[in-house]
């Protein structure tokens, strides 16, 4: 049976060639959600269901899809009949990915080759437990053994940064490092802004009295995270932003809604502009990487948006970006991902358009399947530079996913390189050093040295 | 030659054992644009112009692309010179489906393996029309000998439904459900509507003074069509609705159009949306299917559009939908359609998002093709699942489309499963299981049971 | 090794065989950026960075992704220097078309089968300059051994075509043809308008008081283009017009813009589509087929464009286009360009609808990839017809890209035709047939014939 074996993903020989020429680089987690605490505390998983589904919502997504009851997802079940509540509906979830890692994951991590059904579970609730005894399967010791060289964590501005300074002194082989999010700090319409700005008047004690003062304190958290290693920002972008607005015009919108004025979608967007503007200045002084996510739904609004989305065309999407990058161009190294497969080839043209400083980074959320990944290669490849791809990431907040999602990730690419091969596209040993180029080296050298023209 | 031999559309031996296993499963037509009264009458077809192309505008849309004279398509000319002229740039038509339906239906419903083309149009016509004689060609019998179990038709919300019951006695394998499609209703700009509302109020005895009676008298057909067999409602939306406006304002647009006003653009949303809201609540107390299929471009405008169409973008359609979704999440099925294949995978997401009672529906109009099929198949199964696909649907007025369009989807379907096996992405049980369930008792149960959760 | 072998592209037997029937089919190059000085002066090359990469945005593209100095790109350094800066980073621009297209062109036009990189970058800077020595490697003679038939080149309306008769006078194999392409002329709101209006006074001998005397000026240019063997128009539109507006308003417009006033975005629209009316008129009394080009981005623009943009949505630019084809239905050729792919599929349905007067064009820049070819063609063959296909085009400014955009056309048809004969859906012999027609006889009709009715 040809289930998750040698060439699961592959087509050809050249594929296969290719994979294990590259299959022990080590893992570069550019973007992930793994809790730093978790990593801190490095405690024993309790049981296999909470070590593939206990905080997975990609899982319970899917189980509710099945019309699984809530009380077997998230509710008072035990962790066992949560499990075999998963198990007798696993066979409905082929197809979609989670099917593919969770096999994946116990085949390759916990090896268990056996396929979850309702016939199966029990034996495998055992056999996995037993190995989740092992201190070889503590979170460190996982991460270590899937070969995984540094996380980037996903952090708040406000975040005490000790823990990772903790895990770090507890192993050689991998490096943590903070990611500065700084999103709750411009999304001036939520109902939590004016608390979080007390937390951040209080964390670095500044008073806020104007837009300035909040741009002063965000950059002394910016200094923080430069001194405790952070190498990139992230910017989850409901509309596309320009970079490009007046200081007075924020401070005016400030202003009013730090005395709990609601302001109005058109000064949402100005004050985001001009908040990203003066992030991306910070992080170009520091040489990070930032990186502009765009395209998530957000999961809960409760006001009108018609005004934000009226702007959300791929034309309005390709100019806002163009000014945006105009204005950092030659200071700024910038990954750009989109949830919308549809406007890859839109970020894919700006990409090219800006030189070595501007990446894509690896397809996103919904399209990190096989599927999705092979189209973002391709598409890549035929506008962008594959060289210049930004990296994979794993987005994850799971521990195995880090091993599995890259390890699908580097099939799909040795797959996709093999079968330009196979069509006479590139001789064989070129597509070798690209893959052993966008699987590890082309990501280190963008994200890791502070300059990248001075290593090219 | 393997032109439409058994491996048609087959990439691999497993996907014909995966076709051979749900070949003879009972299709149900869950959209079909079937006339009833063609079956009611149950005539033998006169030609084999009239039996494929005579109502067809897929057949009469690609003839003009070859430029064949109207005269020969729905002008004077006989059957015969109209299947001679046909038959002349048939082989010019290859890439396109409609070459491969005739041929298919040829060969396996007339049991004629000849290739269409100006030297063989005679010979076949003679052939094909002594086929048509037979007892066993007439329109029920041949639905029969298709193993066609079900067929949803569009119906008028004042249609008489006595056809309805008039098929059903004739035949046991078949079941003829009507579809309640309200578009009439709704199109408040139309110039036909003050028409079509004098038309409601006589076929159901409600005089309309606002836009309570209107709801009232919708409700009357509602009823009708539920105790006569209805399980499902469609509404066809040239922009995305959320369900949700008040009534005081959908009754002062009624009661000014009722006067013949013109509404602005967006009151024709507004009442649109009210209508499309009431309706849902009708569906939800009787347990049927609401199908929403957009992104079709009306044939004809005479109108300015431009307010309607700013709010077209994939963003709105997203956060429409999750309104309508959200008001009515646990309480109201839904099949989701959508003509542009680029908002398929938007689709696909809020699918996933709403659980068991909300499914993506097949490819659709000019998605209905080989190529069209895959890809939304690969979609589905990477973002929602495969196992909550909604059906396949043959949207067709032609009976042996019925035939044609299925088996193509079982084909397709059953090569984009072995393909997933084929590179070790699912067991192959497993995938037999998975095509049995999308081809026919997911569906079945979806559609044809009054509640997804009891079964489950 | 299979780089760029026989069957390159290929993944068939089938498909090499098609591809073996068509390879020797003259190349109608319908859209084409060779300069026409050139052609005329019909000099030598001087060197293998001249004729590769001298004149190439793509190449210059590519060598900026991958940081190399604009000194040795568009600089001082010389063209050794270059050519060796580019050969260092040659590898790592695998997966692109300009590393197959380059090495394509060694090989096959210069007989140099040698993967370029820096060890080989000396040894082939030697062989190539030797061979460009030749008298068959001019301009005109390496036209003439790729078997190009036709090139139109894109001429500015006040441009002289005596160029044009020079070409033709040396060759009897090749023809060229100018095409008129009036965009300086239309883009009112370019600061070079108003000096480009004087350029037409001049020219025309009109004194334009009135947007009558712009058309007037402009039918006089369109009449010489007639009488010097032009075929085609090209409009690159921004934004989807409808080509209706009236003349009055375009006069306004006009009036205030010929006295240095800058227009409104609606202004800019108005005026743009009653010219591009008007133009469209012309077209349709000479028989010119109108080529409309949508979706590339300018390069610059120093304005505000919200206005325009927020037009462009994919139903937007359905009901434009549709009220533009409804209008001219009948009375005009046109061929129909996005290289926004994510809209190929809205301009196939509308080509669709419109018979064979409107076709699709090919998939164009960063889609002209053996990607971007296969789903161009995918789109085309399974919703409009693959038979109406406009033929490939090369959009180049390089000689040599011709040929080699051609040969990756030719093969990835060949290819796609094939997959279809091996999974069944067409005969080989129809499928040998319908890749003449598409690589030559179809274009050749379309374009080249004065009436395409009159042939059918």
């Amino acid at each position: 049976m040809p289930f998750l074996d040698e060439k699961y993903l592959m087509r050809s020989e050249a594929a296969l060639a290719i994979y294990k020429s590259i299959s022990d680089k080590p893992v570069l987690d550019l973007h992930s959600h793994i809790d730093i605490k978790t990593l801190a505390q490095n405690k024993k998983f309790d049981n296999v269901w909470d070590l593939f589904a206990g905080d997975s919502t990609y899982v319970w997504e899917v189980l509710r899809k099945r019309n699984v009851d809530e009380h077997f997802i998230t509710g008072d079940a035990s962790p066992k009949e949560k499990w075999l509540a998963m198990a007798e509906v696993f066979p409905e979830i082929a197809g979609n990915p989670v099917y593919e890692w969770l096999h994946f994951e116990l085949k390759y991590y916990l090896g268990i080759d056996i396929v979850l059904d309702t016939y199966t579970a029990e034996d495998i609730w055992e056999q996995a437990n037993e190995q989740l005894n092992k201190e070889s399967m503590k979170p460190i010791s996982l991460l270590e053994s899937m070969n995984v060289q540094l996380i980037c964590t996903i952090d708040d501005p406000i975040a005490n940064l000790d823990f990772h300074e903790k895990v770090n002194s507890k192993t050689d082989k991998l490096v943590v490092c903070p990611t500065w999010r700084p999103d709750k700090a411009i999304n001036i319409s939520s109902p939590d802004w004016l608390n979080y700005m007390n937390k951040i008047e209080e964390r670095y004690q500044v008073r806020l009295t104007s837009v300035i003062d909040l741009v002063y304190a965000m950059q002394l958290s910016h200094n923080y995270f430069e001194d405790n290693g952070c190498i990139t920002s992230d910017y989850n972008l409901e509309f596309p932003v320009t970079g490009i607005a007046s200081e007075d015009q924020a401070d005016i919108i400030f202003n009013r809604a730090i005395t709990g004025e609601k302001p109005t979608p058109d000064e949402v967007k100005t004050f985001i502009s001009y908040m990203i503007g003066e992030f991306a200045e910070m992080d170009s002084e520091t040489g990070w990487v930032s990186q502009l996510h765009m395209g998530a739904h957000p999961k809960d609004r409760d006001e009108p948006i018609e005004n934000i989305l009226s702007s959300s065309s791929t034309q309005h999407l390709y100019y806002s970006l163009k000014e945006f990058l105009d204005k950092f161009a030659g200071r700024l190294k910038v990954a750009l991902y989109c949830m919308d497969a549809n406007q890859q080839g839109t970020l894919a043209e700006l990409a090219r358009k800006y030189g070595a400083d501007i990446c894509l980074g690896s397809a996103w959320w919904f399209n990190e399947t096989p599927i999705g990944l092979r189209r973002q290669l391709e598409f890549i490849g035929s506008i962008d530079l594959l060289s210049n791809f930004g990296g994979m990431t794993s987005d994850s907040n799971k521990i195995l996913s880090i091993g599995s999602r890259f390890d699908m990730f580097r099939r799909v690419l040795s797959d996709t390189l093999a079968n330009m091969v196979d069509l006479g596209q590139m001789p064989f040993s070129v597509a070798v050093e690209l893959a052993e180029r966008m699987a590890y080296s082309g990501p280190y050298q963008f994200w890791c040295t502070s300059s990248d023209k001075d290593d090219s």
